[in-house]
C-alpha cells in the first residue's frame, strides 16, 4: 500500500539506511538534514512498487562519490533535481516517480530530496537492496534494464549525459571519471524505466524495510528492550530473513585510504573474552568478507553490519574508530540477489575476491 | 570562393597542417589515410567563410588527445561522425556544414572524414588559426560562441554530452577526464555555430592556406627552388604575413612525458657554426616558447615551427630525434589571436609562463 512519508520518519530511515549501508553508501544524516529542509511540513508520496502501473515513468535518482569525500563536501540540494531534469529533456519524457538505486546510505535521502522539490512521489524500492560501490551493480542491470542514458550533474550546474548502451561497467568507469574531476561528488539519474520494469527488476519496499529497522531500534532503546532482538523481528518478515551475530569485539585498527574514488581498507575487531578470537573486515565503501580467525563467515553481497555492541547504532566504515565496542551482524540478502547473474555482478567475483559465495545462513549456523 | 577538395590534395593539406600544427595537433599523416579510404574518387566541397550564409548551421569536429597517443591508437574512422550525431540528436537540429575548430595536425583532417561520410560541406576556417593543446583555447570562445554542449565518442559507440555553460575550461576538464578513461582518444562535435558566427569568431581560410602551404613546398622541391622562400611567398598573401627564421642547428636533447594527456617537454637544439649557440623550445603539446641563448624569440601564440634544414619538411614534438639537422621558423598569428582577450585565452599567461607576449617579428627583427 502506498503511505506518506514525513519529516518526523526522517531520523529513522537514516538509522536504517545507515544499516543497510553496511559501512559505506555515504552517510544519509546529511541527506536528511537536505530532505529536512527541502521538505518542511509537508508529505512524500511512496508508492508500493506491487500497486503502480505498468506504464509509471520511473526515473532514479542518486549521489555518486567516495563516501569519505562526502562527508567533506556537502552539496547544495539542487544537483539531484538537475540531474533528473537533465535526463527527462534527454530523452524527450517527464518522469512520473523517483526511486533509489540504492537503498543503503545517503542514496535512501537523495530520491526524496527530489520528491520533495518536484513533488514527484518515490517508488518503495531500489536496485541494490542495500549499499554497492559502483552505479552497474544494480538489480536491474542484472535482470535486463541498463543504466544509459545516465545524467550527471555538478555543484556549478555542468549537466553530463552518458550513453554507453548495454555497457553498463563502462557507463560506470566513464561517469567515475566525471565524478573525480567533479572534486569527488556527483548527482545522477539513471536506469529510466516502467513501472512494469521496476516489478520484475528491483528490490521491492527497501525504502519501507530501512524505516522500520530504525524505528525498531530507537523504540527497543526506549522501552529498555534489546535493540538486536528487534531487529531479529523486524527482519524476520522482509525477504532479508535470515539475522547472525558474527561477532563481539573491540576495534583494534583500521586500515583505509580513498583511491581511484574509493574508499578501500580493513578493519580488525579483538574479541572480549580473552579467547584471543578476531574478526577482520575488508571493505570497498561497503563491507566485502568478514573472517573470523581467518575463517569465512560472511560475504557479499550478504550484509555484513558493524553496530554499537549496546544501542546498535550502525557505524559507517568512516566512523571506525580504535577502542569501539562494536558487534558485528551478518544478515541474508534476498534470493533475486543470490542468482548466478546476480552474483556475477556483485558477488565476490566483482571484487575481485577468490572466495566463493556462501549464505550467511550457512557459514554462520545459529 | 568554394571550392571542391580531392584525395588528391591530402598530401599537400597534410604537410601544411602538420607545418601549421608547430610540433603539436596529432599526426594528419593518419587522418589523411581515414579521409582517403572514405572519399575514393569523390569531391569535398569546401565553402569560403565570406560566402556563407548568415543562418548556416555550423558543428566542428575533431579528435581530442595526447599526439603520443594517437600516433598508438588509431581511430575506427566512424566515430567522428557519431560525435555529429550526437550533438546534432541532443540539439534537436542537423548541421548544414562542419568546419575544424584546429588547422594544425590531425584536426584538418577530421572533418574531412565526417564530410566525406556525410557529404556535408566543410567551412574553411578553425577556432585557433594553428594548433592548441585544450579545447577551450579557441578564437571561437574568444569572440562568445561557446563549446557547450559537446558530444564526445568513443570506439566503443559510447556517446558523452557535456555542458558546462559559457565555462569552456571546465568543459576542456570534463572531456580530457572521458578521453583519459576512454585510452586517450576521444572524437568530438563542439562549438555548434550560425554563417554568421563563423564570419565573427574563426580565423578565415585556415585549411586552404594550410594546403597552400604544403603545396608550395612540394612544388619548390620539384623544382628545385627554395622550399623557405616558398614559404615566405605563400604565408605573404594571408593573415599570417611575417616569417623568422629563428635557429639552424641540430637536435642534441629532447625531454618528454605524456601527462593528465598531454605531452610536455622540451628540445634543445646547438648551432651548426661552431658558435655554441643553442636554441630551446618548450612544448605541451605544441611548441610555446623560444630561447635562443636564453634570449625569447618567438612567444605563443605565434607559431614555432621546426622543419627539417633542407627539403622544409615538418616536425612534430613526437618525430623530433637526436642529431636531427632543422631549421626553426617563427610565424606571426593573425591581430584577432593577438588581442588582450585572445592572450587571456591562448597566450602566454594560459600555459603559465612569466613571459609576456611580443610579436615574433618584433623579438626576431629580420
Amino acid at each position: 500500500m502506498s503511505w506518506q512519508l514525513t519529516a518526523a520518519d526522517l531520523p529513522d530511515l537514516a538509522r536504517g539506511a545507515t544499516l543497510l549501508g553496511t559501512g559505506g553508501g555515504g552517510d544519509p544524516y546529511i541527506g536528511k538534514m537536505l530532505v529536512e529542509r527541502v521538505l518542511g511540513d509537508r508529505e512524500i508520496t511512496i508508492l508500493d512498487p506491487v500497486e503502480i502501473r505498468d506504464d509509471l515513468f520511473v526515473i532514479p535518482t542518486a549521489q555518486m562519490g567516495a563516501p569519505t569525500v562526502m562527508v567533506e563536501k556537502i552539496p547544495a540540494g539542487t544537483e539531484p533535481s538537475l540531474a533528473l531534469r537533465t535526463l527527462e529533456e534527454h530523452l524527450g519524457r517527464s518522469a512520473d516517480a523517483t526511486m533509489p538505486i540504492e537503498c543503503g546510505g545517503i542514496n535512501s535521502m537523495i530520491p526524496l530530496i527530489v520528491a520533495a522539490e518536484s513533488g514527484l512521489p518515490v517508488v518503495d524500492a531500489d536496485g541494490m537492496g542495500r549499499a554497492f560501490p559502483e552505479l552497474s551493480m544494480e538489480t536491474f542491470a542484472v535482470y535486463g534494464v541498463h543504466g544509459s542514458p545516465l545524467a550527471l550533474a555538478g555543484e556549478r550546474g555542468e549537466q553530463v549525459i552518458i550513453d554507453t548502451g548495454d555497457d553498463d561497467r563502462q557507463m560506470e568507469w566513464l561517469a567515475r571519471g566525471i565524478t573525480i574531476r567533479l572534486g569527488g561528488v556527483g548527482h545522477i539519474a539513471e536506469y529510466a524505466m516502467s513501472g512494469a520494469d521496476v516489478r520484475r527488476t528491483a528490490v521491492p519496499r527497501t525504502i519501507s524495510m530501512a524505516l522500520a529497522l530504525g524505528r525498531a531500534i530507537r523504540l527497543a532503546r526506549e522501552e529498555h528492550r534489546s535493540p538486536f532482538t528487534a531487529i531479529a523481528d523486524t527482519l524476520a518478515t522482509t525477504l532479508y530473513p535470515h539475522l547472525r551475530e558474527l561477532f563481539v569485539g573491540k576495534v583494534v585498527d583500521v586500515e583505509r585510504r580513498t583511491t581511484d574514488g574509493f574508499a578501500k581498507g580493513r578493519a580488525t575487531i579483538a574479541g572480549l573474552d580473552g579467547s584471543g578470537a578476531t574478526l577482520e573486515i575488508a571493505f570497498q565503501n561497503e563491507n566485502l568478507t568478514a573472517h573470523r580467525d581467518g575463517r569465512l563467515v560472511a560475504i557479499v553481497p550478504d550484509l555484513i553490519c558493524v553496530v554499537d555492541h549496546e544501542t546498535a547504532e550502525p557505524i559507517t566504515t568512516e566512523g571506525l574508530r580504535y577502542g569501539q565496542r562494536v558487534r558485528v551482524l551478518g544478515i541474508s540478502t534476498p534470493e533475486m540477489m543470490r542468482t548466478p547473474e546476480a552474483l556475477a555482478t556483485f558477488g565476490p567475483v566483482a571484487f575481485g575476491l577468490d572466495e566463493q559465495f556462501v549464505p550467511v545462513e550457512v557459514l554462520a549456523a545459529s
